[in-house]
């Protein structure tokens, strides 16, 4: 079984990336020291598909389990849902060596890790995502949060899983759509931290686009590689860890000008091609580099430009973007494919420019 | 000026204690590199007394404050009134960089501190608490909190304020009622750690029930000591920290029971003697122990008994306490006055002998 650690102290956690690992999970929360009973936050369309699975190996590890089964969906992400989860969570006696485990994508891995960190100062919180977003992104490093009325992701905190099992077969059931998603994060690991990676994800693209098993392990494995590195290096994102914004300052202004039209991989690659072309007219990087991003884009299906949105309402959804520190946008610009820095002297009229080119 | 340092590697922080202290808040934020803008938290009543001059202080150190007022009294910290804080801090724009200031007693102090650790995945947190309980027991070690419906606390973190600032003189406003609701707590300090203290509380009672402000700084200085100490060993509760509940498992029962019509430090108090009890007829400490207990807390003006309370209420709240791990309660037991540990093994028919003398 490939297995990456998160070096984080006693806070230390193993992120195990196999096809069927999902089959030891009773034996994880063994390892974990897990009281007996277990809430499985799942969704309604992931419940489908894996719950009785899952349930089963629960109770044959000895595991008493309750499900607690939310709307897939943005909406679930509210402090609304947490609390019902709270109370599901009381009701069924859960005490602080028990564990939350999470079965599915981003939204109910945000939302369930929230409840972890949160529900007696802290339970025993374990990820299993099911979508290729989750597998690389948010199922690892610790960010757990939900929306509020004004804004995504405003309430969370940083509080790092006791076990990931990312288990790519999930992935076979997932809409082209929603893995090319995940695709675009995918990318922007090889951008920012490994060239050679990028390089790969072009020469492969055809088999990666194709399920293809082996492909998909590694590709998992690489990026969770690169993210367990940064996180080890700076876990809130006091510094290095903001590089994982690559294209994010773009992407959440795409996000909400389109009213979430847009997939997150999707605005997440508009964001890139901008922000490679803010790096590009700043001379950070050559226009060759931008070039092939963009290459790279296309052969994973993903768009480059939003034409139907307004450049002023994008670039006014910049300038109030929640990572604004003391008036300032720190933008991660590129060097080189594989070399990006932090860079919060951007002008307006840059980039202004750079969103005349994604409109 | 009394400092006592909490070394908690980066998430240390210093506690300042002394009169007059609060004039140095600007100083204070000033040294955390807090950003420009301050959310002070605080409630109607504490507002009334401090209020003005504490945002006098904030103008005159070059912070723009904006007050959040909350009602006064345990239903303020609720899940909505966190959700209307996490809605002004987004209004006033508050980054990352900001601080969160909670002045009041422990109800401020755990709701600020919890919108403090989850908005935007946390932000700077000051504490300056006026009430004796919250200056020796909740201000400092990082538990916030808010209550769920169906029980207190159970929704939190273990988040670090950022600094301390202690001013005695606040006490001065306090009725003798909640003056004495805080001694509780501290006479707890005193049995669990430190015999001489406990011996130094009984000799200067009378002077501390006068507010004797240097007695009063001494006494806060001493527990906080206390608290650090035991904080820095084990700052999420998985062993040593568990002594602070000392006397808490019959108080959280008694608090229930009666509807809160006890002070959180009368509870304590019945607690203390019900543990100190138990402790003697387990044969642990010797009755002459207990005998000293049960004088200082009179000393203080401190109930003993629940004689109102029914015992098999009290008895079915303690076997649903919120800290029982996999079925078990951990008591704290007296081996003398100074010195206590954790118990499991604890008999039904030993707590129920213990409660009896209490109703």
């Amino acid at each position: 079984m490939a297995e990456v650690k998160v070096d984080l102290g006693v806070r230390s956690y193993t992120i195990n990336i196999q096809a069927d690992c999902i089959n030891n999970l009773g034996k994880v929360l063994v390892n974990l020291a897990a009281g007996p009973k277990v809430m499985l936050v799942t969704d309604d369309n992931v419940f489908k598909l894996y719950g009785p699975a899952v349930l089963n190996i629960l109770k044959q590890a000895g595991f008493s389990a309750e499900v607690c089964c939310v709307e897939p969906g943005e909406t679930s992400k509210s402090l609304k849902v947490a609390e019902s989860l709270y109370t599901a969570a009381i009701q069924m006696e859960l005490d602080r060596s028990c564990a939350i485990v999470a079965l599915g994508g981003g939204v109910v891995g945000d939302l369930a890790g929230f409840v972890a960190a949160t529900y007696l100062r802290g339970v025993k919180f374990v990820q299993i995502p099911t979508s290729l977003l989750a597998q690389v992104d948010s199922s690892v490093g610790g960010k757990v949060a939900v929306n509020h009325q004004l804004g995504k992701n405003l309430i969370g905190a940083f509080y790092q899983p006791h076990a990931v099992l990312i288990d790519p077969k999930f992935l076979f059931s997932l809409p082209l759509k929603e893995f090319v998603s995940g695709m675009a994060e995918v990318i922007k690991y090889g951008i920012i931290r490994d060239e050679k990676f990028f390089d790969y994800l072009a020469y492969d693209h055809k088999k990666i686009l194709n399920y293809d098993i082996e492909s998909v392990e590694y590709i998992i494995k690489r990026c969770c590689e690169i993210k367990a590195d940064i996180v080890s290096n700076d876990e809130c994102e006091e510094g290095l860890r903001m590089i994982l914004n690559f294209g994010h300052t773009i992407a959440h202004a795409v996000e909400k000008a389109s009213n979430h039209q847009y997939t997150h991989g999707e605005a997440v690659a508009i964001g890139m091609y901008g922000a490679g072309m803010l790096s590009a007219a700043k001379e950070n990087c050559s226009y060759k580099d931008v070039e092939k991003i963009k290459a790279l884009l296309v052969a994973y299906k993903l768009p480059l430009k939003a034409e139907a949105l307004d450049k002023q309402t994008l670039f006014s959804y910049i300038r109030h973007d929640k990572k604004i520190l003391q008036g300032k946008i720190n933008w991660i610009i590129l060097r080189q494919i594989g070399q990006v820095f932090i860079d919060n002297t951007i002008e307006p009229q840059q980039i202004e420019a750079a969103l005349d080119k994604l409109t």
